[in-house]
């Protein structure tokens, strides 16, 4: 059946889940601090306008905003839509944000009456452009019921990690921790070949069928090999998500220090002024340090 | 055609091979320092013997010996087999070493006209024992050429990296830096998720389909969710191989931070007394660290 829904942040992510969900027939609004990208996707048949005026009318709010700051003000800012959000209704929340955040935003909500799904997402631009996500999900049954019409159009696998919102947040922090350091490493061994001669697309050619292998490498390293750093996920979005990690540890009493360590090589990037870049120009830290030219140097 | 091969030690990886030589319907000879993996090899239709003896009629020697000292000693050594092997038989070197150790073997036995291949290995007993490991290989063509029966009969994967000795160990110095920190960042991870509530068995059920996964990760941390440290790699197996990538790269004033970090887990390990239990157990370091207790635990 068809829902009233609204997605806030058309960005990489969000502008593909809202195209995904108008295709499933949804009646579907799209907000973004970026006109252009509200225009962009009025263009594509969908709605766009005011979010208070719409909110006392939606069955759901997806959030793909950055950060938490971010999730907090348009869920309960100056702006925000709970305000307005009929009883019964859900927000399905897909920022990477600590699981102590999650609590503390999901305890909000109920005081509105309006449920809410602790959803971090997975996979990619592309992926969320063909409704084919992963979203690591938590929440009480209801909070699913009412979130699946929008699950179901934007998600190849939901994870249901059960009733405590938290536990999504946990787990995306725990893939976060994963890919991050996957990236950094991946880099770190190409250059490091580099010194021994051996050609960055070799070591993908031989590296990708032996036990060294990971899901990033093969989805990143070719970046470097083509000397492409248009960027599908960003160098500082792991100073955000990894920094979200070791606060989490931190406040855990749980010491990471290879989290640490890849961490530290981001910020050098960061520094270096390549924060916009793809992740991958993680490698131009390595290389800098060696004096290496990688492929596409000057 | 049938070749007269040795097979020098019978550890883990090697008893596969060499078995798979057999198999291949070599006449196969199997050295050992332990006795008693000898004579299971003989019981398995493999001939035993005194090396020197037998030297002057090899066709191809394969070295799967722990580290380059021990391929130094077996080769050239007291008992060393290279001066009385033919000219145009070949060595099969598969221990991991420096490349510049790869290069060095790899000229001395060109001064007795032996030939040699640099062909570090990977893929883990299982696949030894059938035939099936990859084979990180270079060297001259007339090297390949000698090798390619043993070759054949043991690798389903043979990586040519080209003529010159040392490209194969490099590969391979590339291939443990990745799998050494994958193994740490997959321990760091999973504990890192049970300060926040996540279950081993479902860390592995659903990052082994999200973006974070690695080789690595599916191999070893169902070790973990099982509480089975029996070592099909040990600890102390990583402070020899990512030593010997650190070697390396200080050799070539490369930094490798992400490496560091997760050798120092592991020598963490060996210092706590779990350097001959299965590498996963590096996961007990972060849990002592963290005061968690891991599936088995008393």
């Amino acid at each position: 059946m068809s829902k009233k829904i609204a997605v806030i942040g058309l960005g990489s992510m969000g502008f593909g889940m809202a195209a995904s969900l108008l295709s499933a027939g949804h009646e579907t609004y799209g907000f973004d601090v970026n006109p252009e990208q509200s225009l962009r996707f009025q263009a594509q048949g969908g709605h766009v306008g005011d979010l208070k005026q719409v909110a006392s009318d939606l069955d759901i709010v997806v959030v793909v905003v950055l950060n938490a700051v971010q999730t907090e003000s348009v869920l309960f800012g100056q702006h925000g839509c709970v305000a307005d959000m009929p009883a019964g209704s859900v927000v399905i929340s897909c920022a990477t944000v600590a699981p102590e955040v999650a609590r503390d935003l999901a305890a909000r909500c109920a005081e509105k009456s309006v449920l809410y799904l602790d959803a971090p997402i997975s996979g990619g631009a592309a992926k969320a452009a063909v409704g084919q996500l992963s979203i690591m999900a938590a929440g009480p049954q209801t909070a699913f019921d009412a979130a699946r019409p929008a699950l179901d159009a934007m998600a190849q696998t939901v994870f249901d990690l059960g009733d405590q919102v938290g536990a999504g947040s946990a787990m995306k922090a725990v893939n976060q921790l994963l890919a991050g350091v996957h990236i950094a490493t991946m880099a770190e061994a190409l250059t490091f070949g580099m010194t021994q001669g051996i050609e960055p697309a070799k070591f993908v050619e031989v590296i990708s069928k032996c036990a060294g292998t990971s899901w990033m490498l093969e989805n990143r390293a070719p970046h470097i090999v083509n000397g492409d750093y248009t960027p599908h996920s960003a160098i500082d979005i792991w100073l955000k998500d990894l920094g979200i990690v070791l606060d989490i540890a931190k406040g855990a009493k749980f010491a990471a220090p290879v989290t640490t360590a890849a961490l530290q090589q981001f910020v050098a990037a960061s520094g270096q002024g390549l924060g916009r870049e793809d992740d991958a120009a993680v490698a131009k830290v390595y290389a800098r340090n060696a004096g290496l030219k990688l492929p596409g140097d000057a």
